[in-house]
Order: structure tokens, then C-alpha cells, then sequence
């Protein structure tokens, strides 16, 4: 049914660190941000900013601001988001629209049959981010590198993942 | 195309604000809420907390709280969303979680054919909302109010969505 397979997509999509270096064209390129485009954001502001990097140079330089910059230079696409801090008007409220933009192009990763993770432990250096690509960091607030590639199953480790009982996070009223 | 089926769902979602009362079976409300258990969070956190509330008298409390109350009052299905701020760990990173994890409940909502609206502006009274919950405001703090029903397609505008063009928000390198 096809309500199932959206909520299948949705449940089996995972953390990707482990990629085959290959091109990927750009109409998957621009399917995947075409689904962060048509993301929810209140009073429809929709404050987002992507750099989208393949340059080996260019990639090295982000890679430099984590501590997770092997995979963010072994994947042949990084999508780095940014906050555009003049178009928001509610910083919880913009933080929570990029969220949504992020998962939603997460998901379109997945659906395309790649891999993909979300790296936020870069925006301990979100300032140099900022400053690689000319933004200024009072304009533009780096919210995180989506690193993309086409998955390298024979190193990808079949672990399980984990959250917590959905018992545990609800009430009913 | 599997790939294009999730990619137009998630194209083709948009708010809602006009339902038909009926009831909305608890299958289909685990299903929303396990689609957002799988979100991703830092370091795995998972810090979000959900009251579903479906009984008039708590929806009529939360109504009271937002100039949408009419909106609230009138979905069969209300879901209450906290940031749990004892399980987060950096609040910008916990607020894109959140967005993530509200966007999956939004596209399973879609998925199963029904309708929501996600509302912010109730955000201006959060502390009373977690008051109604009797939980302490230092403790969880609300993201957001999903309202899920059945469509009332008679009701719903067929207006057009607007959205940036991509070359409005895109650089490549």
C-alpha cells in the first residue's frame, strides 16, 4: 500500500558513513533539494541557505572543521545548510523549520537509493564554515553538513538501531 | 517509481485546517507516532515527548492558548509535541531533532490520507501549555501542536503553495 512504503522509507532510513566515490547526477541532486524546498516553515519564511560541494578543494576545507572530516570527504556530494538568520523571525521556531528541511531531504537521499548522514558536530567551528564560503556568520548560521554518496554496503555494518519504546515518550489524554 | 512515490508525498503535503470529526483508529495514530520514534537526533538523544489528546475537555484547554483554538477544537486528534530538555544536549541541535522528528509525524499524517496543520504560534504560550499537562515548564518545553483529521474537502481551499525558487537559495562549489 502506498501510505506503507512512505512510513517504510521513513522507518528504514539510517546513518550512512561509508561510500563508493561516483558521481551523482544533477537531477538527483536537484530531486533531493527539491523535497528540502517544500518543507513546512512558520509564516512560511522558509530561511534556508545550501551549499551544495563536490570540489575536492573545497571539500577539504569543510572536512578541516570536523573531526568527521574522512567521511565528509569520501562522499562525492555535502549539502552544508545554513540558517539565513534575516529571512527567520523566530529562532526556535526557524531552528525547527530546519529541521524539517534537513529530514526531508535525508529522506529523499534514502529514497533515491543513497546514503547520506547528517553531521552536526561541525557547528562547534560554524564560523569558518561560514567564512569558506564567503557568508558572513552574522547572516548565515551553519545548522549542519549532509554528507550524500552511494553507499559502500560491503563496509556499511548491519547494525542494529536503536530508540527509545514509543511507551516512554507518550501520554494519552 | 518507489523513489518518486515518497519524493511526491513529499512534494504534495501541505497544511490542512479543515476536517470532518471521525474517529481516527489507534493503529493509525501508533503509525504517526512510530514514523516520528525513527527520526534522527544528536548523539542519538531522541529528547522529544508527545501528549496525543483527543478528549474535548483537554483539546478545549489547549484551544484557550492559540488564536487557531477553532482549529484545535475541531480535529478529532491533537498532537501535543515537548522538547524534553533533561535528555537534550545542545539546544540547537535538540531544536533541529525536533523539527525532523515533527516533519515525520507530518509526512505519515499525509501518507495515511489524512490531514494536519502544524501550529507555532501557540508557542507564545508555552508555559501554560505544559501546565495543562502538569508538566514542569523547566523540564519540557513545546515545539509545536499537530492537529490531524479526516479532510474536509469541501471546506479546503485549493489554493496554490508558494515556495522559493532553488536558484534563490542554491550555490554550487
Amino acid at each position: 500500500m502506498e501510505a506503507n512504503n512512505l512510513i517504510e522509507k521513513i522507518k528504514s532510513r539510517k546513518s550512512i558513513r561509508n561510500f563508493i566515490y561516483k558521481k551523482i547526477d544533477n537531477d538527483t541532486i536537484g530531486a533531493i533539494l527539491e523535497c528540502g524546498r517544500w518543507a513546512p516553515s512558520g509564516r512560511n519564511s522558509q530561511p534556508w541557505k545550501v551549499c551544495i560541494v563536490s570540489h575536492p578543494t573545497v571539500k577539504r576545507l569543510i572536512a578541516e572543521q570536523s573531526k568527521y572530516g574522512g567521511i565528509i570527504e569520501s562522499a562525492y556530494l555535502n549539502f552544508v545548510v545554513f540558517l539565513d538568520l534575516e529571512r527567520g523571525y523566530d529562532r526556535t521556531k526557524d531552528i525547527l523549520a530546519m529541521g524539517a528541511f534537513i529530514q526531508n531531504m535525508l529522506l529523499a537521499v534514502h529514497a533515491k537509493g543513497l546514503g547520506g548522514v547528517w553531521i552536526g558536530e561541525i557547528l562547534k567551528n560554524k564560523e569558518k564554515v561560514s567564512e569558506i564560503f564567503k557568508l558572513s556568520p552574522e547572516k548565515f548560521e551553519l545548522m549542519g553538513v549532509i554528507t550524500v554518496g552511494l553507499i559502500d554496503e560491503a563496509l556499511e555494518k548491519k547494525e542494529e538501531r536503536e530508540r527509545r519504546a514509543l511507551e516512554e515518550f507518550i501520554d494519552w489524554f
